[in-house]
This record gives structure tokens, C-alpha cells and sequence, in this order.
């Protein structure tokens, strides 16, 4: 490596050395020069459609690498993709979010250029995205360039949150110090003190082993908190507990990971009492009332299980092991009439033999997300789902991003998407986007002619719930895809279980490659029933 | 109408009084109940396929009516919209941005909601909101709400930029007095004091009659000023002055409602110089280096009319009379030939045979806007182009809107967008919202592969200039065309001149009905030499 760089192939550098091998946006007068050292750096440009598009891409690539990149221009850009990020901030998906900007000069003469909001103040953007980043370097002065954008890297990684770099198009090219870059970034959290920790261990394990009736609770933010498979370890021995009588009943409930919002809890009617809880969040302990000061919970939850002897757990008391094993639930449902339309009340238990071990499995806001609660996954599967942002139209792209992550690391699995129709409307041009890069996405579209989920809340019939009536199975052929050739595109549409079946019995369909779109037919107001209650109670208290 | 009314109704009466027939966005949570209320106020509810586009269609309704209407719901909706209401602030287009917000009681409990950050604080929202409308009205009291909304409204139509109004969802309900309702909205300019604006009239004549070689620049912002009447009756009785050898060596420049920023002026070099200028701003004129106090425009401008006495003016100067006319330029050009490629430095001024009187003409960032200025429009046409903005995908949508604006007034003309691919790509799902509504919009797509616009600024041959290869001419049919019945969609492919006139001349395709659609294939690096040269310019200062 040579003695000095420019500012961008530094940048570029660093994303390389996190991990990062795909840079999301839209290309911009003020990103272009940029753009040059992208490829270079051994890192692959994915020209999404539009910003917002690429915001939710980059996030759905994030929570699958653990990192991500989203590049964008100045105004305009940057503000088109606001919303994804800050989604991806209210859940915590690391996102380095770069934006070119123009020249510096036009920083300090207050000029009116293009992207601007004409008052010639251009720093109202950056502002703005301190409210939804937790870190952000203005890259003005080249000679403090590296320092300050390996600390906004280091803090995406830590915090598991999206940082601002912005870049200004006059900077790109300035040499810097290549030095920084022998050093690796420092992304590990700070370890507990010993001694402090094993007095937390000592008092969680007092408390599990003198429970009666424990419960684990696994919730969003596990993965983003990197502590997937300390809980895996943790849980495992203690068997399949779950189902709302056992749990209001328990002495003892811990807490990984919560990210407690009106509607993931059932209007907070599932979030375990205060007095039985021990919660585990990324850098505290909540024990009843109390709340530890800094404590790295990757730690805590390895040194718990260093000194857990699980005989002394109750966790096989008699009213656990009377619950039903939620992997026989699917087999516990009479075999559906293949003459009768799809449900949603078992839909997607059924679809659940279809999973396999290492497939991404994602549903989208609206009726996939009320269903998913009955999905059984395999082990070594991720579901990507939005727990309190839930915006429109954010998995396609997100899928986008998934997919391009998970054949990156080629760890194999599928990439599945549950898509809403309305969802499908709002973003609908990023098909196009997995089509070009021929990436490997199966898709089950549920077509209800609506918001259904909207209607359940309110106005069932009313016409501002319907949405434009679509030719879905179209899209592949509009967006691009091939006539022939080696990325293969099958699409299917289906109203009753035989014809749903079918689809799935078809082994190049379960194959997963190239590109499998299923319209779902289901009807208008059907939803979930479990969920039709907890929208009740959440729309209740609070819409 | 009865004493009280509740707060949607309240609101949504005033908004037609103001002329609003139509309200655009996307349902959502905090919204729906609120939205029963549109319909029976005698308001159109728009569902378009997310909020973003949403936004753009409410800016082009904006442009054409005056004044417009956006219902978002909280965070997800109102950060997905951001983009193109900062947009309208920027261009100042008058949109009311109305945004549907939990209950109250959760801003208050700092509850976790979902479409918020997490973190209990509901206020983040409107604080951003504050940077891109010039009024606010949080509607948490009923009791003051109507005062609140009024006032929102007159600020909205009387600085013709957007506005925020935040709606709890517990508040729609909530009677309020009518009696205001009663009253008129007051959305008239203060008037001048008409000594001082004598004053100013003297001057500006007294320059005029005395200048040798004067000339007149209207820009963006007259039809915002709403002054075009006002501006059309002072240039009229002055002839054909264009042309930048004139301009150059002029004595005086009537400058109406400029909007200059980078790429608009060449890079600033068709700023007239200050020494010559007299700038009609909004609420003030600039006279040389001296700006006056507040002085409303349109009424000044009449003031002038009612004073000028034309023959007191050299318009008519040896320079100027020597001047081609405008009108005869297409003639002047030889007729193409039929086989030959269609190219961007002749297309625009060639298609302006085909607008008529009365025609909105749309111009999409990219090429189209390049290519624009070369087009000659006939008296009564309106041209909306993005002059600072400049926001990718912007038109499709606005272009819907607008439609809808025209046909709502009924002024007749036909609505005519100039689409750029990589634009259609960014917001093409707008398209089913055209067809939805039945809209009347001709569309020409300039398929040129990609973002040319940028390559031609850098990077004329690199890959994240490319964008994925759509089948265009497929859209209306996975969009929902209708296959018969009332609404008629048409589309054609065209490469060469001679493909291009056969359309033309078609006497369906003339009169504007329903959906037509040309795939105008251009090359790939081609665009408007004399904007080559602004590109230049623009590009060398700031990017």
C-alpha cells in the first residue's frame, strides 16, 4: 500500500476491511467523483432506483453482513432516503450512510446551488441526520479525515446504528496518510470488569435456579446486539416454553434483546411484569426496578453460561413439559381441502415445511407480518421483520440487500420474501434491481386488493384502503428479466391449497435460484385472527 | 351548516374553500380515521402508491391550482414525504402537509409507538418539519385549532410554500365553533402604501424610458408570485428580446422572479449584471446594489402597467427589431429526414409544433430539462420544470397531479410530460395512480439507457451511470390498464423522425385522451449541445 491515499479510496478501504463488499444508492452530481474508487477498492456499486429503495436495501444487507453502505447525493438524496435510515435506526441496523456534497467553497459563500434549499445555508441536511445517526463525520479538512471517519465506523459497528459521512466533492480526492490503515478498527465492545460481572451472574443464576416457573423471551434486537448464539447456547436446554397461559403464570422471565413497542406487544399486554423480570439490553441489566450501570450483555450472557449448571434449572416443572412442541403444530392441523382458497389463519404455519436450515426468511409490514408469528423455523434461520418502524413498502428492497448479503458470505440457504400487495406498490421498481444482479429471491406475494391490514383497523370498505389494481405477474417481464439465458425467472399464481402445493412440490421451485414470484390470492379482510386482537387492543390505546 | 363541527371537519372545509377538490397520499395508521372525513367535505381522496410520489403528485397539483393538499401518516409517512415537500419549499409550491400523529397521551407518557424512533421523544418530527415549511400548527387543543389551521393556511397561500399541520388522531374528533368558517380565509397580499410604491414606479419607468437597449428576464418563480397576468401584459407590447448577444450589451434588465442557482444560469454566467438590474422579488426590488423595504410585487407591477406609456420605450431599437423571431425558429430548420436518428439538439424545438394553446408541459430532470429550453410554446401553456430542486422521479408523479389539477379546473389543454428512463424508473408505479384515476397525460419517454445527464458531467462510460433495461412500453398493462371501456391507452416506439411524425399526425393521438405513451429511443451520450456548455460551467464551480 502506498504511503497516502485520497479521502474516498481511504473510505473505501475501510468499508473493504469491515466487511463490506457492496455500496447501495443513486448516482448524483455531487457523488459521481466518488464513484471512481468504489470498484477499485474491491467493492461492487448497486445502482438501486431510487434513494429510498436504496436506503431499505442497504438496511436489509445490513442486517444480514452486520455492516452495510449506502452512498448518495447532497439534498435531494439524501432526504429521499431519510425514512430508511431512520428505520434502520429505531432497529438498529449498522448502516454507514455517505453523502457527497458539493465543494466547500460553496459551503462558506452561501451560494445557491442545485440540491440546495435556496438559502444558501447548506448544513440544514447534516443537522437533520444527527437525529437519526448516531455518529457523523464532516469530512471538511482532508488532514482529519481518516481519524474521523474511522471513529464514525467504529461506532456503527459498536452501536449497531447508522452513521453520516459527509463528503464533500472537493475533498474526494485530497491525499491523506494511508498509515491508519495497518491498524484494524477498533469494532469490539469494552469488556466487563470481572469483578462486577460475576456479581451479576451470581444474582441471575440465584434467581433462575430458585424460579419456579421461568420463561425466556427472545426479542428484535438479538442479532443487532451480536449476542445470537449466546442465546442460542442459553436456550437450548431448556425446551420449548412459550404460550401466553404458562408465561402470565411464572415466576421469572429473561429478557434478551427487547424492543418493546405498542403493536409487537400486543399493546404492551406481552411484555412480562417488572417484579419477575430480568432483561438483558445491549449495555445494561434491568433486574425488577433496578438498573446496573454499563454492562456489555455479550459478556454477561458467556460468562452466565460459563457458570450455569442447568440441573439446577426447573425448567422441566410439570406445566412446562405439558405444553404441546411447537414443531408438531403444523402436523396438528388437519391436511387442508385443496379445492379451498388459501388462509391466512394457517397459511403460514403450513408454508413453514417449505423452510429450510440457512434460508432468510422476511415478511413484509401488514398481513405477512401479522402472520409470521405462527411461522416454525428451522434452526440456523433468520427472519427479517420490522418490529416498531414498519414502514410501506421497506422489504423488497430490503430483500434486495439480504439476498446480495447472503450470497456474499455464500452460506447458502434462500432468500424468501412474504410480500403485501400494497407494500409490493410502493417499491415495486426494485424487482428490477435483484433481476440485474441476478440475485437468487423467492417471492409469495399475497394479494388482497388492499390495505387489509389497514381495514382491519378502520374503514374495511372504504375506498381510501383499496389500492390500484396491478398485473403482478407482469412485473419480471417489464423490469428486465431475461427471455433466456442463465438467471431463470418462473412465476406462479395461486388461489387454493392444491394449486399452492403444487408450486411447492416443484423441486426446481424449492432450488431457490434466480427469481420465483407466487401470487398468493387470499381474501380482502382476511387476516390473522390471534392478530386481529392484538390490533384491537394497540389501536385502542393509542391510534 | 351547524355550530360546531369536529377538527378534520374544520379542517378539511377550509381546504375547500381554498379550492382544494383533491387530497393526496397514502393511509396509514394514525390517519384512517381522519380520512373519513374527506370525501363528505367534498374532497377527492388520491391514494397514490407511497408517500414520496405522493408528495411530488401534491406538488404538481400545487402548480397548477395554487394550492394543494398532502395527508401523510406519522414518521414512516412524513420522512418517506420529506424530500418532496422540501422540494415545494424550495420551489415554493404551496402544499398543505397535513400529518395524522398518535393520541396524545402518548406524547406525553413517552410510550414506544411504532413508526417512532424508540425512544419516547414524538417531537423529533415536526422539529425537522420547521426546516421545510414556513408554518406549523400543532394540533393538540381543539379549543384553538381553527385559529391554528387558519392561520397555517393564509401562510401558506400567501408565501406560496408549504405548511405542517400535525393532527393527533384523538383530536380529529374533538368539536369545535364553526362560526369561523363563516369568514373567508385571508389570502390577499397587504397592500403597498401607495406613495412609497409611486415612488418606486417613477424610477422603474424613469430607467426604462431612458435605457437604450433594454431587456426583460421572467423566471421560475412568477407563476408562484402569482404574477403572470401581470408579467404577460408588460412583455407583450415588447416583442421577440432573446438572445444572449443582445442581452449582453443591454442597459437595463427587468428581472421578474428569479429563482438563479448553479446549473440554471450556466453557472451564474446568464445573471444579468447588478448595475443594469431591476429585480422583481416577491416582497421587494432590488434595484442595483439597493433593496427596498417590503413591497408586494403584483401590486407594484400594476401599478407600473397603469403608468407606462409604452411609446416612451426603445423596445424597438435597430438590435432588437434585427432579432429572429422565436415563433419562426422550427421553420428555420431543415425538415429531417425520416430514416435518421431522433437527436436531442433539434427534438425539443421540433415538438413544439405539437403543444397548442392551453397545454401543461411537464419537463423531468435529466435531458428533458436540458433539451427544454429549446422548446417554443404557444400563448396559455404552462411549463413545470424543476429549477433548483432538481430531484430525480420528481415529474412522473407531479405530472398526475397536475393532470388531475387541470381537469379539475376545466380550463381544457391536454397535460404532456417529457420523461427521462432513469426518472420513470424512480417513481413509475405513479403511473397506475394516472390510470386509476383516469387521468389524461401524453408521456414521451427518452430512453437513452441510463442517467446521461450524469455521464455527461463524469463518467460517461461507467457502470453506475447504467440502469437496469425495462420493457417501457409494458407499464400501463402491469399497471392496470384497462384492456377496453372508457379510458384508452395507447403506446409506441420510436427511433427514427420519420416513426416519431407518424404518431404525431395521428388525430387520437393529438387530442390527449386517456393514456399515451412513446418509447422515444435516443443515443446514449447524446444531449443538447448549448447545455453541454452549462454543464461545464456549473460542474467546474461546485462539483
Amino acid at each position: 500500500m502506498s504511503k497516502t491515499v485520497n479521502v474516498a479510496q481511504y473510505l473505501f478501504t475501510r468499508l473493504h476491511q469491515l466487511g463490506v463488499r457492496s455500496v447501495h444508492g443513486v448516482p448524483g452530481d455531487y457523488t459521481i467523483r466518488a464513484l471512481d474508487f468504489v470498484k477499485p477498492a474491491g467493492l461492487q456499486w448497486i445502482g438501486n432506483c431510487n434513494e429510498l429503495n436504496a436506503g431499505y436495501a442497504a438496511d436489509g444487507y445490513a442486517r444480514v453482513k452486520g455492516i452495510s453502505a449506502l452512498f448518495t447525493t447532497y439534498g435531494v438524496g439524501e432526504l429521499s432516503t431519510i425514512n430508511a435510515v431512520a428505520g434502520s435506526y429505531a432497529e438498529y441496523a449498522p448502516v454507514i450512510h455517505i453523502v457527497g456534497t458539493p465543494k466547500r467553497s460553496a459551503y462558506i459563500s452561501n451560494v445557491v446551488v442545485h440540491h440546495s434549499l435556496g438559502d444558501g445555508n447548506l448544513r440544514v441536511m447534516a443537522e437533520i441526520y444527527k437525529k437519526f445517526t448516531c455518529a457523523q463525520a464532516s469530512l471538511f479538512k482532508p488532514e482529519n479525515a481518516p481519524e474521523l471517519i474511522d471513529a464514525a465506523l467504529e461506532h456503527c459497528v459498536k452501536e449497531s446504528r447508522p452513521v453520516y459521512i459527509e463528503l464533500p466533492s472537493d475533498v474526494v480526492g485530497a491525499r491523506v496518510s494511508a498509515h491508519r490503515l495497518h491498524t484494524p478498527l477498533n469494532t469490539s465492545t469494552p469488556s466487563n470488569i470481572a469483578i462486577e460481572e460475576k456479581e451479576i451472574v451470581d444474582v441471575v443464576l440465584e434467581r433462575l435456579y430458585s424460579a419456579k416457573q421461568p420463561f425466556i423471551l427472545v426479542d428484535g434486537l438479538t442479532a443487532a446486539d451480536g449476542i445470537v448464539d449466546e442465546v442460542n447456547e442459553f436456550v437450548r436446554p431448556f425446551g420449548t416454553l412459550d404460550f401466553t397461559d404458562y408465561t402470565e403464570s411464572a415466576d421469572l422471565a429473561l429478557v434478551f434483546s427487547p424492543l418493546f413497542s405498542d403493536t409487537n406487544t400486543q399493546g404492551w399486554s406481552a411484555v412480562p411484569r417488572k417484579e419477575i423480570s430480568i432483561v438483558f439490553h445491549r449495555n445494561h441489566l434491568e433486574i425488577g426496578e433496578t438498573r446496573t450501570h454499563k454492562l456489555g450483555n455479550k459478556s454477561l450472557i458467556q460468562a452466565l453460561l460459563n457458570h450455569l449448571d442447568f440441573t439446577k434449572v426447573r425448567s422441566q416443572s410439570p406445566k412446562a413439559t405439558a405444553l404441546p412442541s411447537i414443531r408438531g403444530l403444523a402436523k396438528s392441523l388437519a391436511p387442508p381441502n385443496p379445492e379451498a382458497p388459501i388462509d391466512q389463519d394457517t397459511f403460514y404455519l403450513r408454508i413453514s415445511s417449505f423452510f429450510r436450515p440457512k434460508d432468510i426468511i422476511i415478511c413484509a409490514n401488514g398481513t405477512p407480518l401479522a402472520g409470521s408469528r405462527d411461522f416454525v423455523l428451522p434452526p440456523d434461520t433468520k427472519l427479517i421483520a420490522s418490529s416498531i418502524w414498519l414502514s410501506v413498502g421497506h422489504m423488497l428492497p430490503a430483500t434486495q440487500g439480504a439476498s446480495l448479503a447472503q450470497h456474499e458470505l455464500g452460506t447458502g440457504g434462500r432468500t424468501i420474501l412474504f410480500e403485501g400487495d400494497g407494500s409490493f406498490q410502493a417499491t415495486a421498481q426494485e424487482l428490477s434491481t435483484i433481476i440485474r444482479y441476478k440475485l437468487d429471491v423467492t417471492i409469495f406475494l399475497i394479494s388482497n386488493d388492499g390495505y387489509t391490514f389497514e381495514r382491519l383497523i378502520h374503514g374495511p370498505e372504504e375506498e381510501y384502503n383499496d389500492i390500484a389494481r396491478w398485473n403482478y405477474l407482469l412485473a419480471p417481464e417489464i423490469f428486465g428479466a431475461p427471455k433466456c439465458g442463465s438467471y431463470e425467472v418462473e412465476t406462479h399464481d395461486v388461489g387454493t391449497w392444491g394449486e399452492l402445493q403444487s408450486v411447492l412440490d416443484s423441486e426446481k421451485f424449492q432450488n431457490g435460484k434466480g427469481l420465483k414470484m407466487v401470487n398468493v390470492r387470499m381474501g380482502r379482510l382476511d387476516i390473522n385472527t390471534k392478530f386481529k386482537e392484538a390490533l384491537k387492543l394497540a389501536g385502542q390505546q393509542l391510534m
